[in-house]
């Protein structure tokens, strides 16, 4: 039984699902199991097998290769799987560089993947340690990575180009690279079948939006731009990234942003300057509202009235806390720069606005106040218990259509969409003639 | 005779217009004559009075100082203007920081100006400098600085905020200040009289296009939103800006971003990092095409074909050059995503499309290619004879509609405007109470 693995490393988490593949080209992989790690760089980390409701602890767990270790034996001893039955594992890499493609693993590929980190400092260093461990010791199975960039192959130069020495640029690799790719290809996809036409006839505007958001511009099946650029800094907010901010801003915040940082919590081997540090991880609506958790941000902002000007922490605990509605209108705001940017750069013409990611699958508030502001560009009106039921129902039939039925046919649609990384690399694995298993 | 002097100094140049105070209400400043003085920063600098063609070498200017000095002394000489007649002195001020309004400038003032510099250290030296020249040598005349952000002080608090640190960015007074405000509020003032209607029912969306070029969003006759932030560097690209960028592009650019720089052609008490001055200086259409003419990128660029994926020198002298073609299209394609986000943003309901600056003003290229991607949106189609003729015509007229005549009242206009941000200044010295002069 040859199986696939899809691994999906954070940077303080690890998510690893279990396939068997399918004589089925249009469903090619099963699921078998999935299980997560969480709170890697902040032990205990606990352990679990989804589905599962309890958590246990991983006191063994001490970093991304120990979390590894711990789900294989765990895989055998609670679930009785062999890991030599594991062919393939597919690793999700953020940052590819010009990687257009997935890219089978061994000791030099490795390498080539490493010299990305420059690149990438603070994004492929997890699945970097999960895909040494691999080649250490997993050695009767492929490694593969999938790259989040590799989607964005399709984006036009004059979208990818940064207005800077374009010398430099071509030498230093400086230009829009994108991100989330393997959501979006999954999304693309499930939406394709949702609604029953080609993928390459398809224009879409996605949001995937987590605690690192991106939107993405689709045209006829192929990435035409996205939010994020060089890095995954770039463009919407998140729970504690900045998004776009002046380029000089940095140099007013701190005198000291092209220094290195010396946080022990970052890997040593890696070069950080405090600006990517502070712009990175000490920003994004957790810095406007004190919380990482969006869902806490809606239940306390007031989504009608503007935010005040200057907000603060209020005292009466039933009011709006200002600080949350400043968070949630400024990451609506930034949404909608690029929702209005992109259905223009679609000329106009988009099958669908689809929401994912946590957020994205998650929030009812949010759907509707974005889907209220781009009714008059032709959107559908949202349906307020069909948005309402969403989240739920999204589990089970993957793509939900949240618009009111009657107008379905006439104006855009607004979808909702419970995407999957992990599945996406399994089954380009198990179509991939390259790595089909005679067994 | 109480005369206005209106002043505008660029960072090798100095504008300057003279203008006489009328009794009419609706037209309250006659212009007396407008003079330049150019190449300041690379001597030999030249003298011109506007509308004489002949320009004369400036042996004598040094600097921003002497340049206003050599100003004064020909406006008596040549032109027989004796310089005490001349009562206010408006002096068009970059960064105005929290400023919302015009301010008389006394030697605290002053003070109060330049310590705003650490916000704007290569914007606001200039200007500073004739200030400083008018209090030590003009006493008899009140300076007056009026700040191109004070425009944009109706920007709300969730899209004038990073999602940064707000303590951080209370006390250092990081936010979206915004900048081309005289010319916004020109501008407002110009269309809402071509159009007929009270400023304050007009929602524009204003370009302005020059080798610092921004947009704005006015709703109801109120910037909203505008594409400049902290600093002018965001949003659009200019002759020599890169625009937004990833905000931890520069450290990959560069590992000296954040030290100091000591390029002697900057003002020596100024503190500029060298990724500012990467980013201010060296970026650009200028470092895609080789050119900060952009008149020029436009004639040697393909309109109608993307951009090659790399672009480099043409040899054949006939065909587009490449890399005008891309630094067109990148132009293009930033200019576009600003104007799909304001139109969302103004919920649609979007009176006018206004080009303005030097380039929205000459490049007839440049407003057909934009003008025929916003027709999804609504907008008129450009007029192709209106459109060419529109360079010439706004001299005479100001504000020039572009439309095809017959779609002119179903559709969205398409205007182009001849902004003048001296006699902005004039206008507002001349209404205003506390300067009234009794003569």
């Amino acid at each position: 039984m040859a199986l696939i693995l899809a691994v999906n490393a954070g940077s303080s988490s690890l998510k690893i699902s279990l396939y068997r593949p399918t004589d089925n080209r249009d469903q090619p992989v099963d699921l078998v199991l999935t299980s997560s790690i969480t709170n890697i760089s902040s032990p205990p980390a606990t352990f679990k097998f989804d589905g599962h409701k309890e958590e246990v602890p991983a006191d063994e767990v001490k970093d991304h290769a120990s979390a590894f270790a711990c789900f294989l034996r765990r895989l055998k001893t609670l679930r009785g799987h062999d890991p030599t039955d594991i062919r393939h594992i597919c690793h999700r890499v953020v940052h590819g560089g010009d990687f257009t493609t997935r890219l089978p693993v061994d000791r030099s590929a490795y390498h080539r993947i490493h010299g990305l980190s420059d690149l990438a400092p603070l994004h492929n260093g997890a699945a970097l340690a999960v895909i040494e461990a691999c080649l250490e010791k997993i050695q009767h199975a492929q490694s593969i990575a999938y790259f989040d960039s590799a989607f964005h192959r399709t984006i036009p130069s004059h979208i990818q180009a940064y207005a800077i020495d374009q010398t430099v640029a071509a030498k230093r690799g400086l230009k829009k690279y994108g991100f989330h790719g393997l959501s979006y290809a999954f999304i693309l996809r499930s939406v394709a079948s949702f609604l029953q036409r080609p993928q390459d006839t398809l224009n879409l505007i996605v949001l995937h939006l987590g605690s690192g958001a991106s939107i993405c511009a689709i045209r006829n099946g192929r990435s035409l731009d996205t939010s994020m650029g060089l890095t995954p800094l770039s463009g919407l907010p998140g729970a504690t990234r900045s998004g776009d901010v002046d380029p000089s801003l940095i140099f007013h915040y701190t005198n000291k942003a092209g220094r290195m940082t010396h946080d022990p919590s970052l890997a040593t081997d890696l070069r950080i300057t405090a600006a990517e540090d502070i712009l990175n991880r000490r920003s994004g609506w957790q810095s406007l509202a004190g919380t990482t958790d969006f869902g806490l941000i809606c239940s306390r902002a007031d989504p009608h009235a503007p935010p005040p000007s200057s907000p603060g922490p209020t005292t009466d605990p039933n009011a709006a806390d200002p600080r949350c509605t400043l968070a949630f209108h400024l990451v609506v705001d930034r949404i909608l720069d690029f929702v209005g940017a992109y259905h223009l750069k679609l000329g106009c013409a988009v099958d669908a606005l689809v929401f994912s990611g946590g957020i994205g699958e998650k929030s009812a508030l949010l759907r509707g106040v974005v889907g209220e502001r781009v009714g008059c560009l032709g959107y559908v009106k949202v349906d307020e218990g069909r948005n309402e039921r969403a989240g739920e129902e999204v589990e089970r039939a993957v793509v939900v259509d949240i618009g009111v039925q009657a107008q379905g046919e006439r104006a855009k649609r607004i979808l909702v969409c419970q995407t999957d990384e992990q599945v996406e690399m399994a089954r380009g694995c198990a179509l991939d003639e390259e790595f089909r298993v005679k067994d």
